[in-house]
């Protein structure tokens, strides 16, 4: 097999696994699916299992844990993306598809002042953000927020690292603010039409940096995806830099 | 206005310049400019000129150059992607568009081993590729090579730098890999299967650097944006830090 199935913890008890109904039907009728068969099944909270088939139906699959891990295919940083809500639906959602294959921790969608929209289909992109975690072979699902004001999400976020990504010539290249390690990173990133003045007045009060993706002019979810890849990318160079000075 | 308009090079004699059609119809229906306005042309080969409209009708505007500059919005790096044909044509234009943003400068389908697809709708994404060049701002049009065999490229291709995504445990991290300058890169991306062993064999033989883009599994189209993202952002840093050293 080569996706992972789905399974949220309250599917696993012991060395039991049953899968949910949907899984169940595609593993049976698209995968073809036999018992004695092995598949991997992951919880969304960081549960990987491998399982063996044991008993299979149209809608209903139950198998026993052979081997089980913990945090597989996460990466070591905890990123959230706070992206401001976008008119196309259909951009949101590939920011969330490629965003779960990046390795986000948490999405927040930002009622931003220049945000044109303030509806989101959360059962859509929660289908998405599943297919993808199964695709990518991750094991934790990402959260999805609810939408919220900057102001809001600044007050409660508990991260160390803040980055806004802004068009600005004081702005600093992603890659030479991420110098330093850090657990939790916070990257904000505007609507179609940026943030407003005050929202960035706010941010570097709340103790933001302003970071630079380059001298092109992003899509808002492009710039999202952007920042969250050289969050993930530069924290596993930099851990495998460490482990080899060891 | 705040969008670029697109006018090739042959559209401009002088300081007079006279759009294409279709550029000057959207100038004129959807977004009513007016004699006396200013936009931006730029002619997809590094040139970018600021101009003030002389006439304008339904499908016709001439205006004057006012200022000229060369290469705005490209980044310092040569950046090409190889990247294999996707059977879903919609995925391969997904990467076309933020292929662009993100600075490409030359996009080559490869006819890999696993591509379950050997034919491309050029003139549709070459629409995309110059609606994602106006939106960006930036000046110069990637060009899209023809598809072709991992082989032929190759041999071809001048790239000092040659990284291969690949998901195997000797691939290094992509950011540890780009510590040194470069004016060239590389960068390819196999199908939804992968390469085959022969395609990596062929690739280490020709100086190929194996690289990671970290645990999960990436979709092809986004294994493309991932590294064309480390190697565009990996260089402006670079700019940046040389530029402050001296």
């Amino acid at each position: 097999m080569t996706t992972n199935f789905y399974a949220p913890p309250s599917s696993i008890r012991g060395k039991r696994i049953t899968l949910p109904e949907e899984e169940a039907r595609h593993a049976r009728s698209v995968l073809r699916a036999e018992p004695g068969e092995e598949i991997v099944v992951v919880d969304g909270e960081g549960g990987w299992y491998r399982v063996t088939i044991d008993h299979i139906t149209t809608d209903r699959l139950v198998g026993t844990v052979q081997e089980s891990r913990e945090e597989v295919g996460e990466p070591d940083v905890d990123v959230t993306v706070a992206l401001g809500m976008l008119t196309k639906r259909s951009r949101f959602e590939t920011f969330v598809e490629k965003a779960v294959e990046l390795g986000v921790r948490r999405i927040v969608p930002l009622l931003a002042h220049h945000s044109e929209t303030d509806t989101l289909r959360g059962d859509r992109i929660r289908r998405v953000m599943i297919a993808a975690l199964k695709q990518c072979r991750r094991s934790r699902l990402p959260s999805l927020a609810e939408p919220q004001s900057l102001d809001q999400l600044l007050q409660e976020s508990t991260a160390g690292y803040r980055l806004l990504c802004h068009n600005d010539p004081t702005a600093e290249p992603v890659l030479d603010v991420l110098n330093d390690p850090s657990d939790e990173v916070l990257a904000l990133v505007g609507p179609e039409g940026g943030f407003s003045s005050a929202e960035i007045e706010s941010a570097l009060a709340a103790n933001c940096t302003l970071v630079s993706l380059g001298n092109r002019r992003l899509r808002a979810e492009t710039a999202g995806l952007s920042i969250l890849n050289a969050v993930t990318l530069r924290s596993e160079a930099r851990h495998v830099k460490a482990t080899s000075a060891e």
